[in-house]
């Protein structure tokens, strides 16, 4: 058992090495076998599609961001340094994780993902809800100016986060910290309340 | 010829919608075709590739962008109000074209793109450079923080706004207008040097 589960895990690397290189559609179970150096029926020993492996990518990727949230919210520390916190912490998880953000930000879509895409919305909205809810309680707080609404600056710290995946590299010249501070600055001096 | 160019516009224009809704990989020329109730032989009078399609939907839609942010950043008028206006130019360009937004950012990535990825990266690179540039002046002339990176202050815009196509519906309870505004105040508060 021990062994299937590390050759799983193998797969499921070679895979996103592959979706990543060469695209989801475009990647074939022949191409993940070759890479493994097995027979193509004996993937299917580990995993029972490629929309599987594309599923359990997005588990991944999702479950990491999500338990990361979730502890930051549960944190007794302000909604300032919650912001602060996520932001440090999403932007790590994608620059650490690369290749597994990439396919799951770039790949998953209705069609890619037809089969369980009401699971990647589910995924999704938890994410979003302790966005919305710590740039809520932040307002309710008085830490963050009134007038902002925290479906559409939400969006905004989602949108700005995950772009990353588009022009990031690890040889770039920034670090992951220093985008993080160019960010966790903008954001905070955008939304704080003047005092 | 006029009629030929208008029959050109409709079949760009369906084969907008189709990638929109099925996705480009899995939308065929035959899609298309039925479609536009021609046969499939009779397309290719019109255009060569399924992909010649993509490519002018790239150009429609960085073409429109790249007008705009020229004019924009040519204009007698400060930095500050240059990023005003390419918030609420870019954001209501993608809402009044959503399907060929959505395709043009969803779909093209270096796999489909292939034949032309040089010429999307040409165009993309052409955009980003009068972001930055905007941001920059703003930063030299004392409009905005001594301590911003226009690169990484530059990609959290475009990240923010081009996310748009993953959640906005002309259905949703926001207008692109009232989007527009909360970023706008978002960036510049988050950028403006304290005076």
């Amino acid at each position: 058992m021990r062994k299937d589960g590390s050759r799983r895990e193998e797969l499921i690397k070679i895979a996103t090495k592959l979706f990543m290189e060469k695209g989801y559609r475009t990647t074939s179970m022949q191409d993940i076998a070759k890479q493994m150096g097995i027979q193509k029926p004996s993937l299917y020993h580990y995993i029972s599609s490629k929309e599987d492996i594309l599923k359990e990518i997005v588990d991944i990727t999702m479950n990491r961001l999500i338990s990361s949230i979730e502890e930051i919210d549960r944190a007794d520390i302000s909604p300032v340094e919650k912001l602060e916190r996520i932001i440090d912490s999403h932007i790590t998880l994608i620059c650490e994780n690369l290749e597994l953000f990439t396919v799951s930000l770039r790949e998953i879509n209705r069609f890619n993902a037809k089969g369980f895409w009401a699971h990647v919305v589910a995924l999704r909205d938890k994410y979003e809800y302790h966005v919305r809810n710590i740039l809520a309680s932040g307002k309710k707080l008085g830490y963050f100016r009134e007038d902002i609404d925290e479906k559409i600056i939400g969006f905004a710290l989602l949108g700005c986060v995950n772009w990353t995946i588009r022009w990031y590299s690890p040889k770039g010249e920034k670090s992951p910290k220093e985008i993080s501070n160019q960010w966790k600055k903008l954001f905070l001096t955008g939304l704080l309340k003047n005092k």
